[in-house]
């Protein structure tokens, strides 16, 4: 690899910021809409880097599992558009939301095709294909064992009480999912839809995980150990579009010009980024900034992405190879 | 270079979209809000390739010079950027703004800050920025000095006619202008402020010209001749997130699924790409989407990252290197 | 009564405009989305007028029942008052809308207030408002006896067709009433507060019947019959002001600007206007016009308005008195 | 007449209130956005009543002039219907504006045309009409020579500091035009129709002039003294139907409400009411509330309206006729 740096200076990288976030004074405030979410320490911090040669650096809590949230909508659209291909782009859009993430009010101008399958309302038309005629509690265990091969662990799982705790309090995707319906771009029963909706965003992984699980994304598509692939290398170069201009809401375009590498964030306060070609990145710290992203996450990751010289958008010095 | 191509094959490549480019079909519509840009030929298409090595590759009418209109925003943010530094964003946002390029929506929920440098209300407070206390006619002037001294090329100038055009018929410029006036958003006189917006949007050049001028954004905010540093690295790598998430008003994201690569483009019909370590690229054809990109810069662009696989989002195969 | 006309010639302007009505020729389309309404005859047309004096005057179907959907929220919305007096103000706004009858925008901006109790968000909060700690069969059973006590007459009831399609789909209002419930401003399960709306929504009068109901809006609060006190004199006015300012949706003030005395409608074709100290009038006719509102209906308040000179805002000739 | 209270009550009635408002604690804040406005003392308070049978009474500061910004749309209004008449509704409409009263969100919706003649988009259109192809200065003479006319009352003039201040920071109005402009619904060159709507804004009356002024709109269109027609009865009900569903911007409803008259407010702190057939009714205090309404003027209108039962929806007692 023509890297400016050396892959014995990556584990080094990964213990400096591990050790800076571990002082940082700001880590941001856990989510509160569900008690499962707001009783986790917010002193925690965890990270996991995968590289395209296989090896794997961690720092902090790696192997904590945490809520995934909404980065399982990266799984959930990858298994969605295996389903129905392109055909996807029918019933949800592409484009940068501009506005908050659980916001209806584009759902109405633009008469129930969401922006783009990141937000609220376009990952539950993708929980719709994902749904299929199937039953919701067979959908989900489907999805379980998509994100189980893909990094390569059985013990991943959903967990019950924060899935339990989204259907009880998450009246505002129920709105979503029936203004959908009144459009016509929902075709299983909206309970049916949320059950599977509410399953993924409970499904809980720890940072190594969840690097293992995103290796396709830096990989062309395919799974590294045993070669084999999970999408084509267009389809997950579009995915990785996506999630650097749609993966953290409305903070998107902040996230890019910050750090610069695609990722999708959570609300449980995961992050997966991706460094094409080089590295499949996890981190997580339960505290979030006023957008709704990982504190310390955004942070560890700006920093990683700094000194390893990793952004898609260039490299730190002026001789490009 | 590590590349899945040899550069033999690059003049290949372009010479090959060029011949596809002549026989498409479906040319898109010229803009016709003012009359030089409505009589403009929509069968002209032109393109120009500059490598991190220095070469340059042409195809079709890439001498011919076309009024750059929105892509002349990169350099003025870039000036912008030189003068006043991070505190930019203390009046502009970073975010996609998920709505038509000239909306007004947005500034009234957000006080007067527009979205981004790349919508026409943030192009307006950049320049803004570049007016200063000066007149707008020198800052046209200096604007176009700068861009000359990027590009290498003394005969770059503004199209009077054009300017002229403008200024007659931009209401919803000076809309925007007097609204973010009303917010205290804007400090110098509207009608200098948006003399210079007329003016720098009335740049006329050619595909070569505005490729050239953009090297530094592919080589780390150095001019890779003579080695002269225009910005640094890290402010490079930033406009180039900028023209991602940004570049292509309500299609930004469509633009990053498919072709992959930071890009701005003007209702002249010209788009300039960065492919960060590799190339500047310009494309040229008059033939407008719906969007109101052009129809076939975008699509040469899209076949060009297909075969040369400079996606910043990952190679074509699955051997990253 | 100083009236420009007299009560003899009442009866004469309400057979000619039926006469008029069963002539027209544009009689709008009834509404579609459930097939109870859009399979009514759009050939029928009724009215009636009952005076300040107790005089009855009806023309064309004024005995045929037809389902008052909307219309019932101007006699929920006086138990709710009934129930709650004005801390019901806290819940709901007093303006109005601006935009059609099932928007959720303005719920996103006005985090769950809605603008006013006509619109349908803000029917659901005095839905919320009636139901209590109840059932909403009972409820539902409370508000019928209401009405029927109002009018008089105890052969009102609830169309159960119409309740049973009106739940099956209804996914906009489900939308409304858990976005409601996210922000807080719905007690009792979304369920239950829908069973009564739709129940309400669902009661079936004819002309005259609501005609009578309307007495005590006409009447200073006070059922003229027997002198039952309704509502206080300030509130009856106050209600008026309401019907008014929101009672047609989007139209209101077209409806004001046109007929000008309050009035509320339904999509059932049903609207119920008030001449304060004169007459309390229903039409109905089930072909509705762009903005949901009934065609003929409209046209012959107009037209009745028009030749009793009973608008609000002023005679028709020039010597008040 | 057959009030509930004598016309002896009605002197009375004014002394009353009058000493009541010189006794309010909160008396709201000055417009701040001009000086000639903001340094208004705010304790002033007046107040003038025209009954139909031409008797005047007032109280306070009747005869101290202010300036009456906005209730000269009212007047504006008249003279463009008289220029043009109902064509006039081709390119503005007569919908409560349901947002606050410089929005220009809704002109992006509804491509340029405003939703009524007295938000100030509107009341911008309705001076293009007046200016026709004349010059503004004319313009603004012919519009003062109407009022000065209504009022039987020629010494009524333009205050010239505040129309220099308002052209000085208008910047908002002068987007709102460019922004019509660039949709085709502005005909006048955009600084002369702000000519005219600055100097419209400036007109400076004094409670007993404008009480005077308005005449015509209880009086069924006519000016009661010498019998003047000035517009059809007919057209005095609908613009009395306009100042109550659109004369307070977005407290329109609350008016309506609290109030039960047409009213048409300015920033200036008065306020235009109508009793049709019995009174036109002018009061001023320069406190505005959070609406940008005069705070005393709209709780001495809410009192009388209260103590006379001259509220448009109904009376006090339960005896109508």
């Amino acid at each position: 690899m023509s890297e400016s740096f050396r892959m014995t200076d990556l584990r080094a990288i990964v213990a400096e910021i591990t050790e800076e976030m571990a002082a940082a004074p700001d880590r941001g405030r856990p989510a509160s809409y569900i008690p499962p979410l707001a009783r986790v320490d917010v002193g925690q911090f965890g990270m996991a880097v995968v590289t395209a040669d296989g090896d794997v650096f961690t720092g902090g809590a790696a192997d904590e599992a945490f809520s995934v949230q909404s980065v399982s909508k990266v799984f959930a659209l990858t298994m969605a558009l295996g389903r129905v291909g392109d055909q996807l782009w029918d019933r949800v859009g592409r484009e940068p939301s501009g506005s908050a993430f659980n916001s209806i009010v584009q759902l109405e101008s633009e008469r129930g095709i969401p922006r783009n399958p990141f937000i609220n309302a376009g990952a539950i038309v993708v929980a719709d294909v994902n749904l299929g005629r199937g039953r919701p509690r067979e959908s989900v265990g489907e999805l379980v064992r998509f994100i189980r091969s893909l990094a390569d662990d059985d013990s991943i799982a959903v967990d019950a009480e924060v899935a339990r705790s989204e259907s009880e309090t998450g009246f505002r995707n129920v709105a979503l999912a029936n203004y959908m319906k009144s459009f016509g771009n929902l075709r299983g029963p909206v309970e049916d839809v949320l059950a599977l909706y509410f399953g993924q965003c409970a499904v809980a992984m720890s940072c190594r995980q969840l690097a293992m699980a995103g290796r396709y994304l830096m990989a062309g598509g395919v799974n590294p150990v045993g070669g084999h692939r999970v999408v084509s290398a267009a389809r997950a170069r579009r995915i990785n579009a996506l999630m650097l201009t749609c993966g953290h809401y409305d903070a998107s375009g902040d996230f890019a010009f910050r750090v610069g590498l695609p990722g999708k964030s959570g609300v449980g306060g995961g992050i997966l980024a991706v460094a094409p070609g080089r590295a499949s990145i996890a981190v997580w710290s339960p505290g979030l900034n006023a957008q709704g992203n990982s504190q310390l996450g955004t942070l560890a990751l700006e920093r990683l992405a700094m000194r390893t010289g990793w952004s898609v958008f260039g490299r730190m010095n002026a001789s490009p190879g």
